[in-house]
């Protein structure tokens, strides 16, 4: 081989360090960092992901020489365990874990118990004098091999262990269910005895010789190369797929695999295995906080199944702490969390197992947490000098700070909670109740906000999660499945509500608050409060959330170190005044058209659009004028003496009109006019492509006295309000303009209108005239734009459309097939094309500033409250950004990040 | 001043030269080269255009130092003649006359007889012994000072004219006719006498007196000043305004302006004026040919009112020759005529004027001449050694080809003509009768053929003229405004046909073929060929014009010189053999889309569309594969050997359905579907802006099989073909890609069916896979799609669309006051807007040759037919252009004047 494909570890000894997790994975990397920490970790090796990749360009096929490697480091292991593969002596167990760049939990394949055999599991029997565990691994490793490594279904398996039970439940003489799921919760895996589990074993390599034509292989180093090369090919099944979509992973990753040392942590009531945390995962607090389960295997934490035990002693928490049940092993584990911690600068998700009272590290990660955590960590860590405000910045995810500005429950509401479960992921939600993935779906795609209430959620659930708001589970503990990835995708989450019963099979679920029965069916409204746990029949009020606290303080800091500005997109003096609690330093876009909607409005907005002269639309437009300037003086009031951008008329005239006849026929009763009439109009408005249509300053270039008319509201707006003592910077703004002859025009009625009102006024205002930059022509042309425009908005939205010949509003029904296919790496809509588009972008700003030096640059389309499109705004140099109210504190972090990230180059 | 403001101009003794067109105008500078020439021009001074640019710039005022310039002139121009303005004994006379660096006759306005007042009158009478002449030109100078610089209207001076008819009519006691045109006609001014028009001047001066408040100047050079400044501002009358926008002539030239001696020819017959050309301007055949009108002044002859005589002698034309008249005066401008066109080496129109007996010219300039003759004069200069091939190339307009490839009249044909006239501009064209230009705008606006039927034309009905296809004029000659606009502008056109009696009041016209007598009504159809003259009753055979003669010989030559190769668009083979004819050299674009909607196909391309799955959809392009198959077959076998460029199905599939849920219902009917399943279908397949939705190769990538289908048509025929003996040159176009990894899945499918087709037919053809660019981001990544793509077809109308936010079927309502405005130099879709298009498509060349350089590089918008267009694709070096069949010929020509003009470079 050329290159090294395997490194090892052991503790004091490892190849590999913290910082190769591209090569090695996040749970290999790390383990080898525990190995040379000192720390115990059962010994192993992780196979690069390099061969991983290998293995897929080649179509498959295991990379050449590997198979000579994995057996020296085999050789190395038995020398360091002094075990042996196939020893009925002594045998050698492995563990075959995944381990990608990015950590994918539950997304890839893993199988423990890897060496036994017939052979080998008597003489573990012997070893341990332990039969039921020895048996009890066995039929679980035959159970994952055929799983994972022959992709046999599950069923006959399940069949295998319903046999079982029926046999104890005939012995022990009770009733046995007729359902499947109701004998297996009167008769768990548990209470299987020792023979039952032998016969389980023999009926499982019956199954596997009857399904595959071969017998299981008795060769533990060929159920090595099997599992190896399983993991490999878990990479690319469906739930990896889903989930690095999901995430942002690249494909072209790949993963490593883990091979280790088996510890037990089922051997009895001497061991047991669990997950910690160094600090509170959904809420941030320093506390040392986990789950553990005693006398269990891998996965049974995780799994939810059992619900778990907590680490540390608490007067809340229901069964036995480790803390009280193995003070010793609790105390190993609390100095080594610390030290992880503070070795790894960040908190850590800690996984170990205790083997007859010996703990064992079994991976160590940074781990997942709440976006409040996060920020309450990254504030944290920064008052206790671990990390630098740079870094605190560095850490918070923008795009999840969103969550933190989830409205909660009003505290005056009066609705009492019908159950409470474990917070898992914050934020109060309202939605309606559906109880599979599926439904979650469904509705979702009709427009309802949707709760998913399951009674545990698994990785084949996680397109449900996406569609929903909220998730409610029956069962599990802070760190099931539903915790995990609800956190992680931002959605509000409940788990282990045990004080609900779920029916799938009536689409109910059943409360009983204070003893009395409250039945709640599918499509039925609840909210959620992930924050407190608790659930509420209908919709609770709420309230917004402030910016205070540790969001408070890392606002303060990304405004210390971000270079762009953050405006906002308001219309109204309440979006104003919300977006300016936020942070907003301006308004980027303030889009007249959406006042002309108003009831009020509306009938000498029509009006003016059925006119059929000048005369006579300006008899409609003098209608319109008080209230454009009410509009604007309440705008300035609110943004005192920060900027206020205002775009003309936009959407062409018949967005203004009614299309079905029954509504034009009732309109035309209202207005006086002859149906006849207004049916002509509106056929003579149709578009067959409204968005290329006659609309923005087009309307101006035809119809002078519209565009007048608005002038003329916000120059005498701003003069009235400068009079009240309140300085006021309008910015009048040209959509559409796709050459400069259009805004010297457009110009020119500003100066007409100003001389105007100044001279009414008797005063004067200052103001900016310019331009949104949103068709290709206007960006190709920015020089000779930039000579008559004093600043420019970028209008990415449109921008988008046009550079790339894609209406948002039809290209839903394949854009997915286009991000699915990779043809855009991520929804142009919502991340901005920086190949295509941005090329515009960056060619005006440098033509722009070529005419102007100092022309001023921003954005208003929806890329500008997106994180990735916010740091290709940074690296062009724009000096602001504006977004929708409640993307603002992300815009200042994500700010912050870009010029942190791009100073330091 | 600064610069020389006057040019002065005599026998052998002049300032200017004629390459100063610019500066001096048209006339200007060939006065001065006439002059030169040692050609007796009255003599005379010229005012720069710099001048009248000066006066616009400054708001409408009189250049400082001017006036005095203009003194000093007059002085030389009295020292020069011996005659003296206001001078009593021997007046000096004047004309004031606009020149413009390009010709635009009868735009702008024109003073005659300026000098004369009560005084100089008096003495001129004296001196020529000639009251009637004197008080003639008296009046007319006083009509046109009252119009032009005094702009007073014309009806009262109109009524003092009629009051002296009455005069006349009552003396001679004839009945006096109520209406006033009738009297004009019995008694015209021609019958007026001395003292008639010494009345008329009185009434005219009194007019003058009552309108302005102020008496008519007397003073000669206050009259000058007055007319100067005339001329000035008629540049920018409403008429000159439109004729410059007609035929791209700048608004920031300016006129010169052309004082000089004044000549008459209307002081008896010994006298006489007329206008002539060294070649006839319609049919270009080298002869010397003109109309002459004894005893008349200047614009008489081009007015079109007095029918006017031939200057040579010939069987066939009416009136005395001048020829005949004249025989010394007509020798000598024979023989001027000679040498003016060896010295300009060009075909010349001249204007002259013969004062008892002496021979003045007035004006020469290159003649304005028919399509037809265009070309024919190119080709015989160049067997005559006048000018080269490649002068003779630059010389013809290609926009003008188009006329040459009107329809004639089929000789076949059994339609006898009702009436015949002078063909003044060439082709046959059928259309419905209307008798105003306002009816023609309105006709053809709705979509109708018209032909615009007048007694005479004046320039208040260019806009009618631009409206019609043809021209009938009941009166004027070959020279009329009827005759030279329709030239101009390329209409048919037959002038001078008497034949028809006009009757504006009835709507009709009346033609008496053979005593029959023959009503043609408003809105009936007529027949109207401009080569021959006559007019027909309703729609006449027409057949199809050949590439043979001067024509063919132009384009051998166009084929010689230009780089750019053409090819045409076209989706049939008969459209594919038309191209040929013409000179197409291969398919530039086949539409399949144009092959689905045919009557047998459109079933199962319908029942595609309503397919739910893939398996029911290939069943249904199974059905159409044989029709696409036959379809290629039968253009490869056409263009034999030459390239054919196929592309994808390109519009959204909606476009195959109906809308109106009456033509929803019987579909259903007849596919045998439910209407309500067909209506979900229609909705669901609505776009709000299908430019930019679900079309071009989205389509593919959707559904794969369709594209599979066309590109197994496509390869199939071409293997079909090929066996057959015929070369094949195949290329398989994708539509409206943005992305390298579109190309790649497209890329993938045409492979994947190649290796089957390929197999089956038991052969394999070359065949090129490329893409259109037709999105801006397709022409920002060029260099990635350049990857993929072995060619490049620039799909500049989509391109246009999209980079400037402007759909083609809504622009319509504002596009014309777009142009207006000067915001596009002209229509984006019919020239390319360089500017800001042609940016992309420079880049995309760039780009594309800089991965792979010997890419493919052509054109398929209309642009691919427009000459200035095909001008910037030679500049940034594409290797054809396609367009319409009709438009090959032009696109070969304008090839050639491209290669030509920027070779010298």
């Amino acid at each position: 081989m050329n290159t090294k494909a395997i490194y090892r570890f052991a503790q004091n000894n490892a190849e590999g360090r913290a910082e190769q997790k591209p090569l090695l994975g996040g749970k290999g990397a790390n383990l080898a960092e525990m190995a040379s920490l000192g720390i115990n970790v059962p010994q192993g090796f992780t196979i690069t992901t390099e061969m991983c990749v290998d293995y897929f360009k080649s179509g498959g096929k295991i990379p050449a020489g590997l198979e000579d490697e994995v057996r020296k480091a085999v050789a190395w292991l038995e020398q360091q365990s002094g075990k042996k593969f196939g020893d009925p002596a002594n045998p050698m167990l492995v563990s075959v874990r995944s381990g990608a760049r990015s950590s994918m939990p539950g997304m890839m394949d893993t199988i423990l118990n890897l060496g036994l055999n017939d052979t080998t599991a008597a003489g573990l029997a012997k070893k341990t004098n332990n039969e039921r565990f020895t048996y009890d691994a066995y039929r679980r490793f035959l159970n994952m091999y055929a799983n994972v490594v022959l992709n046999l279904e599950h069923h006959p398996f399940e069949e295998a262990l319903t046999v079982q039970r029926r046999a104890v439940a005939e012995e022990r003489k009770i009733a046995i269910p007729a359902d499947v799921e109701e004998l297996a919760r009167v008769i768990p895996d548990s209470e299987l005895g020792a023979l039952n589990l032998k016969q389980v074993v023999e009926a499982y390599k019956a199954i596997i010789l009857k399904k595959t034509g071969k017998s299981f292989p008795e060769q533990p180093f060929d159920q090595l190369m099997g599992s190896i090369e399983a993991v490999f090919k878990s990479w690319n099944n469906a739930r990896a797929i889903l989930y690095r979509k999901m995430h942002g992973i690249p494909d072209e990753w790949g993963t490593a695999v883990n091979v280790q040392l088996m510890v037990f942590g089922n051997t009895g009531n001497s061991s047991g295995t669990g997950v910690c945390f160094t600090r509170d995962p959904s809420t941030g607090e320093r506390r040392f906080f986990g789950e553990w389960l005693p006398n269990a295997q891998g996965e049974d934490v995780v799994a939810g199944i059992r619900t778990p035990q907590p680490i540390a002693k608490s007067a809340t928490s229901a069964g036995k702490a480790l803390e009280e049940a193995m003070p010793e092993a609790y105390k190993e584990l609390f100095a080594i969390q610390a030290k992880l911690e503070k070795h790894f600068r960040d908190m850590q998700d800690i996984e170990f197992t205790i083997e007859e009272q010996k703990l064992f590290l079994l991976q160590t990660r940074n781990g997942k947490r709440a976006a409040r955590a996060e920020v309450r960590i990254a504030v944290e860590m920064v008052a206790e000098k671990l990390i630098t405000e740079q870094e605190a910045l560095l850490r918070v995810d923008p795009a999840r700070i969103e969550q933190l500005l989830f409205p909660t429950i009003d505290p005056k509401a009066k609705n009492t909670a019908i159950a409470k479960g474990l917070a898992a992921s914050p934020g109060a939600v309202t939605g309606k109740v559906v109880f599979s993935a599926e439904d979650a779906v469904a509705r979702a795609e009709k427009g309802d906000a949707v709760v998913l209430v399951r009674v545990e959620t698994s990785p084949e659930d996680l397109h449900g999660m996406k569609a929903a708001l909220g998730i409610l589970t029956a069962r599990g503990g802070a760190t099931s499945h539903a915790a995990v990835v609800a956190r992680g995708m931002g959605r509000s989450c409940v788990v282990g509500c045990s004080e609900v019963s779920i029916d799938y099979e009536q689409q109910m679920f059943v409360a009983r608050p204070g003893g009395e029965t409250v039945i709640v069916h599918a499509g039925e409204v609840i909210t959620l409060d992930g924050s407190s746990g608790k659930i509420y029949v209908g919709d609770v009020p709420k309230i917004d959330p402030e910016l205070g606290g540790d969001l408070g303080q890392l606002m303060a800091w990304a405004d210390k170190y971000r270079r762009l500005k953050i405006r906002t997109n308001a219309d109204t003096p309440g979006q104003a005044k919300k977006a300016r609690s936020l942070g907003a330093e301006g308004i980027g876009l303030c889009r007249t058209e959406h006042m002309f909607f108003d009831d009020e409005r509306i009938f000498a907005v029509r009006e003016m659009i059925l006119s059929n002269d000048v005369a006579s639309r300006e008899r409609a437009l003098a209608k319109l004028l008080p209230f454009q300037t009410e509009d604007f003086v309440g705008l300035f009031r609110e943004m005192k003496g920060l900027p206020v951008n205002i775009r003309l008329l936009d959407p062409p005239l018949h967005e203004f009109l009614p299309t079905e006849s029954s509504q034009i026929d009732e309109l035309a009763k209202s207005m006086g006019v002859e149906p006849a009439a207004l049916t002509r109009k509106v056929a003579e408005l149709h578009e067959f492509n409204p968005m290329l249509g006659h609309r923005g300053c087009r309307l101006g270039i035809t119809f002078p006295e519209i565009s007048a008319m608005q002038i003329r509201a916000i120059l005498a707006a701003a003069c009235q309000v400068q009079k009240e003592g309140v300085e006021v910077r309008p910015e009048i703004m040209i959509p559409l303009a796709l050459s400069e002859a259009e805004l010297k025009i457009m110009h020119e009625i500003v100066r007409k209108v100003e001389q105007d009102v100044f001279a009414a006024a008797g005063t004067t205002v200052k103001y900016k005239f310019g331009t949104m930059i949103e068709l290709p022509r206007a960006a190709l042309l920015a020089d000779e734009l930039a000579r008559e425009a004093e600043f420019f908005s970028f209008g990415t939205n449109d921008l988008t459309q046009t550079t790339l010949g894609l209406s948002r509003d039809d290209a839903g029904k394949f854009l997915p097939e286009y991000v699915d296919k990779k043809i855009f790496p991520a929804e142009p809509f919502v991340s901005l094309d920086q190949q295509g588009v941005g090329q515009l972008v960056a060619m005006a700003v440098q033509k722009g500033r070529s005419v102007r030096s100092d022309i001023s640059l921003g954005v208003c389309g929806e890329h500008g409250g997106d994180p990735a499109s916010i740091d290709f705004f940074e690296r062009v140099g724009l000096a602001y950004v504006s977004c929708s109210p409640f993307r603002v504190p992300i815009a200042r972090v994500a700010a912050a990040q870009a010029a942190l990230k791009h100073s330091k180059k």
